[in-house]
Order: structure tokens, then sequence, then C-alpha cells
């Protein structure tokens, strides 16, 4: 299954007006919320249930649990009137013409399905019995610990980027669980085990933690009644709150320098510790209108000044994610032209930031960087599946529906001065007073030494 | 309360004969360990109380609770019988003419008091008294986490060099418990509680997790009856087998530059993993050989060479830990002299390190070494307390007292073959199959970057 550690899709905005996607909302009495999406286009349904834990919420050595249980949750079910044997549920949906798929996070783990209006309640009665009545068999389990191994295999040990990314994170977040790899360390991979997954499963996977959106050719008027029948029959689990530790300030600058002979480009990278929509509101919003001025496209910022006009780099990119639960970060990453060091790349990248920082930016750019935002969420609303991914997210990481719906009117009211602000406040190389970020250097492998 | 990172005395040995302490031993039904030293040189005795849990054992997210424990130890005891005030225990012994501490490292947890014979009984009934009946009022649990914070404060938060081992420390054993600081980290030791500390002593201190070592002017055979009484009438507890994760292999070179204003003289310092004397024995006493010839004073060769001769340090050290239940660390650090930059330094090191692995040591050299060795230990025996830290020590990460007492010939059979072996493997710069360890720099503030 898909292992998202980038969000597909981070810029979304809309034109000013009631609410963006006009999403209906509702709780049912075991606490499951209820999300509908009406988009009449065509008669087909997305279907996706989320539930509130991803792999922050494991436990220490037991790394890799949150999403080795996303992919045990296609390996069969037991519910006493209707079994599912293992692979049988995505089979059914491929039946219907549909298709499934799933993902993990730090923070939450998502199961969706794209079918004909006409499945939806089937489809639904799957999904709710996956809640309390996933049963995979001993033999499926072992075999599908294989498959995540090579799934790391390829995405991350084989990837000396992927493996970098991994130290600078878990250097950024030193003792807090988004300082491990949402798929796991490698070692504790190889020893899950079932009762491990059983014991996040049975903490977890309740629908007073879940969050059910279906985006599509329905109404929450006409699709409730079947939605408190099958959703709202599971018994409510005890859920215990989220808990995260504080992160401890760096106090200096750090900078990790890794050289391995897998890497053939040298990569420069640097990770800021940024708030979370839900920890500061007003310097999240800034900061994602900063992230489109900095990195919208070949006319922003840094790709204009270091690509195109100095040939300092070939590539570079900043990202920023707004939804997360705890402490989030903002990634900048940057690949040198060739015979352009690593250290001057960064004085040039610093120079750019203190620019910023110290003149601000334009009323042109703010003007284009909304414009960006809005057009990609122009576009995400032509997608059945996109605003119920976004929603999904929002609603996992401590916002509310409110909050979405009403996002683009926020975008809206970012000043220069806000954006200057969390630019001195956050991006600032040479604040002294709050060292929130770590510098890294990817590197071949050096020469051998003089003897 | 002593909080021990490091330990006093890493250096031991003994000409060869039949037993180095010549201690005794025996374990009591309810599986409390003694060992009993004797030593009639006067009518004092040195008595400890070993637990085989340390900040290791803690639970993520609790880190310092061990620590934390060790001090509540010493507030008050509430035995039907015997209750204790907060701050008695010490003060009964001062009023025996004796003196008392503790200590807490990442394998186990120590108590100890030296006072004339004619008390050790007494003391007996005391120590016993506080491995189920602690019972610290909470005012000052309170008031003891200021002092901890204090302790954090004066030891670490102020001292840049500390920072930075700590952080080499978490570096080196990414997502394991010896990454984490003994002490524990600050925002944690902020929010510890009661409730934390007491399910860790639940767990953990029982008389079949303990080990009573005894040295002085007494025998086991006289002395047994009365820790039989004394100690053997505490019941079992239920003690689960201590477990590590597997350390994912670095796969290529990882170096951390750190600067603050804070820093005023620049280190250097490097990390390797290298196995225990659990983990294995032919090696961790090559290693221990090793340590002896290359920092054992200012003839051996790193100071020799970079600091006496070249001039291009003027403090360089190496150190290694035998005694570790799970994988170890040696750690090699270096203070440059005026003018000299750290990658020469290093450069520096890196070729005395290859030199070592391609020639080996002179027989002068081994010789010198394990005399050095014997000297220290001959040293030791003359103490009352060294012979029972040393034992504990072992005795608590997984050596046996016959591993202890036959040291001094296990060190006298290392040949200069074995140290160039384990010098190839573990401290060989080159080597790129086996990437084991991580550099430091820690730096002054950097000059303000131009814009």
């Amino acid at each position: 299954m898909r292992l998202i550690l980038t969000y597909f899709l981070c810029l979304f905005s809309f034109p000013a007006h009631a609410g963006l996607f006009n999403a209906q909302s509702t709780t049912l009495d075991n606490g499951i919320e209820v999300v509908i999406i009406p988009n009449h286009r065509a008669p087909i349904v997305h279907h996706m249930l989320w539930y509130k834990a991803g792999s922050a919420q494991e436990i220490n050595g037991h790394s890799g649990v949150a999403h080795f249980l996303e992919h045990l949750l296609f390996k069969g079910t037991n519910h006493p009137d209707r079994p599912l044997e293992a692979g049988e549920f995505s089979k059914r949906i491929r039946t219907m013409g549909g298709k499934d798929n799933a993902f993990t996070s730090k923070d939450y783990t998502a199961f969706y399905q794209t079918t004909s209006k006409e499945h939806l309640n089937t489809l639904m009665q799957m999904e709710a019995d996956r809640i309390r009545h996933a049963m995979p068999p001993e033999t499926h389990v072992l075999s599908e610990r294989d498959v995540v191994i090579e799934e790391r295999n390829q995405r991350t040990e084989n990837n000396p980027q992927a493996r970098f990314y991994e130290q600078m994170q878990a250097t950024l977040f030193p003792n807090h669980p988004y300082g491990r790899p949402v798929i796991g360390w490698r070692e504790e991979i190889r020893v899950m085990s079932h009762i491990d997954t059983k014991s996040f499963y049975d903490r977890f996977y309740h629908p007073n933690n879940a969050l059910l959106i279906i985006s599509g050719d329905i109404t929450l008027e006409n699709i409730l009644p079947d939605i408190k029948r099958i959703y709202g029959a599971i018994p409510a689990g005890e859920i215990f709150p989220r808990h995260f530790p504080t992160l401890p300030a760096f106090e200096g600058e750090t900078r990790i320098t890794h050289s391995e002979q897998q890497v053939k480009q040298p990569l420069w990278m640097r990770g800021y510790r940024v708030p979370s929509l839900r920890q500061n509101k007003e310097h999240a919003l800034a900061l994602q209108v900063l992230e489109s001025i900095l990195d919208g496209g070949p006319t922003t910022r840094l790709y204009k000044k270091l690509v195109v006009e100095d040939k300092k780099a070939i590539e570079i990119s900043l990202s920023y994610r707004s939804d997360s639960y705890d402490t989030s970060s903002l990634w900048m990453s940057a690949v040198p032209a060739e015979g352009i060091a690593l250290p001057d790349l960064e004085t040039d990248i610093d120079m750019l930031l203190t620019q910023l920082i110290k003149k601000g930016i334009t009323d042109q750019e703010l003007l284009d960087a909304k414009t960006r935002l809005k057009n990609a969420a122009i576009f995400a609303r032509d997608s059945l599946s996109t605003p119920a991914h976004i929603i999904g997210r929002a609603l996992t990481t401590g916002s509310t529906l409110q909050d979405v719906e009403t996002w683009d009117l926020h975008i809206d009211a970012v000043t220069k001065d806000q954006i200057q602000s969390v630019s001195e406040l956050y991006l600032n190389p040479k604040n002294r007073s709050t060292f929130n970020y770590i510098t890294g250097f990817l590197l071949p492998e050096k020469e051998e030494r003089n003897e």
C-alpha cells in the first residue's frame, strides 16, 4: 500500500465564499465523525475511513507497526456473518469496477476506495467490518512483513537521499515520535509481530477515533440512515489523548555531513521546526503563503535567482506541512550546479533569506502567491478525492471543518508584515536566540586521505 | 546524588593468581545475588546495593526517571516497624560516623555506604527497607524534581561540551535507550511525576533484580545468617528480561558540526560503536588493552605524537567502557592547539589510526600497556570501595564474578595480532564496509556571513 511521506497536494485555496467544499458533517452517538462532500458530476463516490493514529502513536522500539497494520487490514476479517479471506477485500472492490488503497502517516492512517455509487453500502459494510474484525492469519502476517521489508529496501535502504532525510528528521526531532520513519526502522520492522499490530489495532481502531469521509454523488440527508445502520452499530472503545514530548532547543547551529559511495549528486538540506496550524494558526497560514512565494514555480524567488539567474543550483525546493498534530517542519533542499560547492550554495541561500527578512516581499509577490494557491485549489475542487484528502488531513491533525471551509478567507487576510514576521522568526539564519534548524550536506564519498 | 556518566576507574588488573579479589558469592532463595569481598585491614565495611536497572529501562518519553527515583530513595520509607522520615537515612549514617551516596547509570542504579563494621546490621536493615518500602511524600517529590533540574542546569545546560556530547550520543545510538541522557531530557525532567517513579520502582526494585556487595572486615560465612535474615526475607517480584533494539548501520560517514556562542574552545570528538564484554569478550579485552596503548598517559601514542611532538593538540583522550549491557562505545576527543583547524587535527589523528592498523603495535607498547593496567589494578585493590564498584558494574552488565576474578589472565593473553585486528575492525577510518562511527566538531560561533 502507499506510504505517504509527503502530501501529494499541499496547496489548496478557493475564491471567497460561504464554504470551500460545502461539506456536511455530523458525529454519531458512538463517536465516529462523518463528513460528506456532495459532488454530483458523476454517479461515483470516494469513500475514506481515517483513524487518528499513525506512526507517532507507536510504542518506542516498535516503529513501523502503524504502517504494518495498514497492510494487514487487507488480510481478511472474521465478522461472524460476513468473514472475508485475505486479499478478498480488494478483489471485491475490483469486481465492482472500483479501486482501493490505503496510506499511513505520522498522525493518521486512512483507507479509501472509489466505486460507483450503487456499491457504497456494500463498501461501507466491508470497511466497517475492518474497524473491529480484522483478523490476518499468522502466515500472512509473516509474508506481509517481508513485503514491508522489501518496500523499505526499495524506498529507503537503496536510496541514500531517503536515508539522509531519515537521519536529518531524527536529528530535527530528537526523542520525539516525528523523528522516526513512518515505515519504521529497519531492524524493528524485521521483528514486528502479530501481537504488536494487534495491540495497536485494539488501542486505536475504534469508531470514536475514526473519521468517515465520503465525497461524490450523495448528500448527508440521504446517506445518513445507512451510515448510522452500518457504522453507528459499532460500540465506542477507550481512546487515550495524544501526547507528545516537548522538543529540546538546539542552542546553536547544527550541521550533519554524510558522505557515502552510493551518492552521485551532492545535496544540501535544511530542516526548520515551525508551528503547525493547530499550534499557531496565524503563523502557519503566513508560512503557507511564504512557501508559495519562495517555491511556487520557475518565477519565484529561490528558483529564479539560484537556478535561472545565477546558475548555482540545478534544483531547489521548499516545502512546509501545516497539517501536523505536533510541531511541524519546513524543509529546504538544493542540488548544486556542476562545480558549485555546498557551502557556497548555502551562503547564497542564506543571503536570499536575509534579504527576505530585511526587505520583505513585494505586493506583486503576495498577490501572485495567493493566486497560485487559489489556482491550485480550483484544480483540487475538480477532483473527487482531493477535497476528501484535504479534509481528512485537517480533521485528524487538530483542525476543524470550519478551518478548512474558511481557509481561503484566512489566506487572503495574510499580510506582507505577517510574512516578514514569520520569516524573521523561523527562517533567519542569523537569529541566535531561536536556533530551530539543522543543515545537512549529503556528499559523494570523500577522496582517500593521504597517509 | 552523584550521577556517574563515566566510570571513575576504567583500568584495573592484577598479577596472575587464583582470583583478583578473592570475592565470595551466593544467591539467596529470593533471587538476590550476594558478593562479599573480605578485606581485613580495618574494622570498616563498604556496603552497596545494586539494581540491574538504569536509564536504559525507562519508558520512552519518561527519561530521567531512574535517576530521579534514586534521589527519592532518600526521602523516607514506610516500613510498619521502622518508618524513616525524608532525609533520615543519610542522617543516621552520619550519626554512625559513616557516609552514603548513590549513582545511576544506563544499566544500573546503586546505593552505598561506608561505616564501621559494628553498624553493618543496622545499615543492612535500612537498605533492605528501601527495596520495597520507599515512600517519598508528594511535597518532597516536587522539591526534589527542582533539585534534579538544577543538577541538569549545572552539569549540562550551561555546558556546551556536555550538550554536544549528548547530541553525539543521541546520533551514535539512534532509536536506542543509550542515546538518551541518564539524567533525562530537560523537558521530560520538568514533568516527571511520583507515578512515573513509582511505576519504575515497582517494576525493577525487587530482590531478584538486586545485587548486594559488601567489602570489608567480614567473610561470607560470618555475615550470611544476617544477610539471609534481613535481605532474604523480602519476597521476589516479577522481573522482565532487558530488551534492546538493534542499531541501524550508518552506511556512510556522518559528521555533526555544532557552533554556538558559549563555546570558547573548539573540540573534536569521535564516537565508535564497539562491542561490550558481554557481547564479545575477546574483542572487548583487546579494546581495553588498545585503550591503554593509545591513551595511557604522556608517553602513549596519541598524546606523545599530537601533543608533545607535533604540538597540534593541547589535549587528546580516548575512553572505552567494556561494561555495558548492550552495544558499547569508544570515544575519542581532542582540543586543537592555537591556530590548528579541526579538519587538520582530524587528518593527523586518522593517520595515526591508519599507521596503527597497518603496522600494529610494538612488543614494548603491549608490555607497557599491560603493566599500566596492572599498576592501576594494584592501586584499586588497596581500596575498600573500588573492587565493589568493579564487581558491581560487571555483574549488572552481564559478566560473571568468574570473568572479573580471572580478568588479569585474559588481559595477559591479549596478543599484538588481536589488537591489530580490533583496530582494523573498529577504528579504521577507511573501512567502508562497516561505518560504525560519527565525528563531531564543536566550534565557537561562526563569523557573521556576508550579505
